[in-house]
C-alpha cells in the first residue's frame, strides 16, 4: 500500500524506567506506594503513559483514576478499543486491592471480566474509573469497578480477583 | 520529583487515520476485510501500533495474531500489564467473529473475560494469540481464545460475546 | 456399597405443571407476571421448589428473593453447593431484566458469572438475593446481583447478560 | 390460588448423609476419592441426587459426568433452568481440579463463569459434561468445561478458578 502522507499520524509517549519504582515496591505498604505516586516520588508505570491515565484518589479499599483516550486508542469500528477500558479497569481493581496490603505483601490479578455497556468515543472531558474491594481474604481479594464519562454515563463495569502472598513479583 | 534524564524513555508510535478504513468497512464481508488487511489495502487500527500486534492468519471463524510487548507496556509489578493481554485477546475474539459476517452486518463486543495464567515478561520472540468462534447465532456470537509464548506456554485464556446487527457502528 | 439405612435421607418436592404459567407468559408484561406470582395466580417454576427460593419483592429493574438451603443442596466439601448460589443469582438477574419488559417481549440469559466470596452453610434464617438492571438496551440487558445472609454478610456476587427479542421462548 | 390437583407434580429425592463421605475426604487423594465414588464406597453428595447427575470418568486433570434433567428443573421460560447447567459445570470443574490433589490438600471454587449457548430442554438421552484443568499452580487451579447433548451439540461452556490449601474445608 502506498500511503498518502497526509493520512499518517504519530505520537510520542514518555515514561520513567519502571525498574526504579519496582525496586522500592516490596518495602512500601499499599497506601505508602500511592502516597508516593501522588507526591511524585514514585513514577507511574509506562502503561499509564501509553493509555493516558493517572491516579486521582486512593483510600483504603478504593481508588479513582482519570483517562484521556485519543485516536491512538481506536479500534477498526470507529471507537476506542475495548482494551483501553480493560487496561484502565484492571488498573483500578489491582490498585484497590493494593491499598489494603502491608509492606512485604505482593499481589497478582488472576482474572478480569469486563462488560462493555456503551461504546467509548473521543470526549472533551476525562473518563472516570473507580475500583473497590468487595471482600479481602487472606488468600484472595475480590474487587469490582466502573468506568464512566465525566457526566456520569456508565461505559463499562468489571470484576477482578487477585491473589496475595509474601512479596515475590509475578508468581501465580 | 526531579527526574534523572538517564531514566527517561520514550517511543513514537505511528498509524494511519482510522476513518479511511472505517469508511470501507460496511461494504466488505469479514473475510474481504481481513484479505485487505493482509494485502495492505486496508490499514490496521491505531491500537495495533500502540500494542504492537498484527494479523498472522484469518480463516472463517478463526484468527491468529502476533504481538511484541515492550517496556512501554509494563505495569508497576515488573511485568507486562494485563491490559495488553486483554487488548490482544479482545482483538482476536472480535476478529474471529468478524470473519463469519457478510457485508453490511456489524458487530460489537459486549464482554471480555480473561484468565491470567502466567505473568507476561519481555520475550525475544513474539507472543501468539488466537481466537475462535464457539457458536455463531443470529443475534450473538460466542468466542474463545488463548495467548501463548512462541514455544507454546499458555499465558492467558479468554471468552467474549459479541452482538451482530445490520451495520451501524457502535450501537449496543 | 451396602448402605446403612440410618444414613439415608429423602425429601419430596412439589410443583405445578410449568406449562400452565408458560402459556400465559407471552401476554403479560414483566411487572404483570410478577404481580401474578405474588398474588398466586401464576405458579412459581419447578426449580423454585427444588432450590427452596421464592419472590420477596419485584419493582421495575430490581427483584429480591429469599432462599432456605438444606442438606439436599450439599456438595462433597461440607457446604451448600455453589450451584444453589448460581441458580438463585441467575433467577434474580433474569427476573430483574424481566421486570423491564413489555408484553410480547421475551428474554434469555446468555451468561452468568458468579464470584463465591464465602462458603454457604445451613442457616437458621433465609438467604437474601437481589438483582438489579445496570443497563437495559434494545438488544441486551446487563444485570448484577448479590447473595447475602439475613444479617448482611455477603456470600456471592454475580453478573448476567440477557438478550431481548419478540416472544419466542428459548431462542438465542 | 386454588390449585387443580391434576396439575400438581411431586418427586422424591434420596441421598446419604454427606457427613460420612466428608469425614473421609481429608485422608484421600483426589484420585482415591473418585475411585471410591465409582466403586460405591463413597456416597455422592446430596446435590447429585437433586440435579440427577453422576460420575462417568475421572482421570488426572479431567472428569466426565452425565445428567438427566427433568421437569423438576424447569424455569418459567419453558426450558431447564440455567442453574442446572451451572451446578453441573461447577461440579465437573471442581472435580477436575480435585483429581490433581494429594491427600491433605483442600480446594474451593472462587468463581464460575458460564456461557449459555443453547436452551436445554428434556432429552431422551443424558447430557454430557466434562471439565479439564487448564493450569494447576501452587495456589490456584484454572479449569474449563463444556456441557453437550449425547449427539455432540454444545449447550454451555464454563470456566472456574479454584484455590488450593492444606485441608480445612470451606476456607476462602
Amino acid at each position: 500500500m502506498t500511503t498518502d502522507p497526509s493520512t499518517q499520524r504519530s505520537e510520542t509517549f514518555t515514561w520513567i524506567d519502571p525498574a526504579i519504582a519496582l525496586e522500592k515496591l516490596p518495602r512500601l505498604s499499599g497506601m505508602d506506594y500511592f502516597s508516593g505516586l501522588r507526591e511524585g516520588s514514585i513514577a507511574p508505570p509506562p502503561i499509564a503513559s501509553l493509555m493516558k491515565f493517572d491516579l486521582v484518589d486512593a483510600r483504603f479499599g478504593h481508588v479513582e483514576f482519570q483517562c484521556w483516550p485519543g485516536e491512538a486508542h481506536y479500534n477498526p469500528l470507529g471507537m476506542v478499543h475495548g482494551g483501553l477500558a480493560c487496561t484502565l479497569l484492571d488498573t483500578v481493581l489491582g490498585c484497590a486491592a493494593h491499598t489494603t496490603l502491608d509492606a512485604g505483601i505482593g499481589y497478582t490479578s488472576i482474572d478480569l471480566a469486563v462488560k462493555y455497556l456503551r461504546p467509548i468515543t473521543l470526549q472533551k472531558d476525562a473518563l472516570h474509573a473507580e475500583g473497590s474491594v468487595v471482600k479481602a481474604g487472606p488468600r484472595a481479594i475480590f474487587t469490582e469497578g466502573r468506568l464512566s464519562t465525566t457526566d456520569g454515563k456508565l461505559l463499562a463495569t468489571a470484576t477482578s480477583t487477585l491473589l496475595v502472598f509474601p512479596h515475590q513479583p509475578g508468581g501465580k
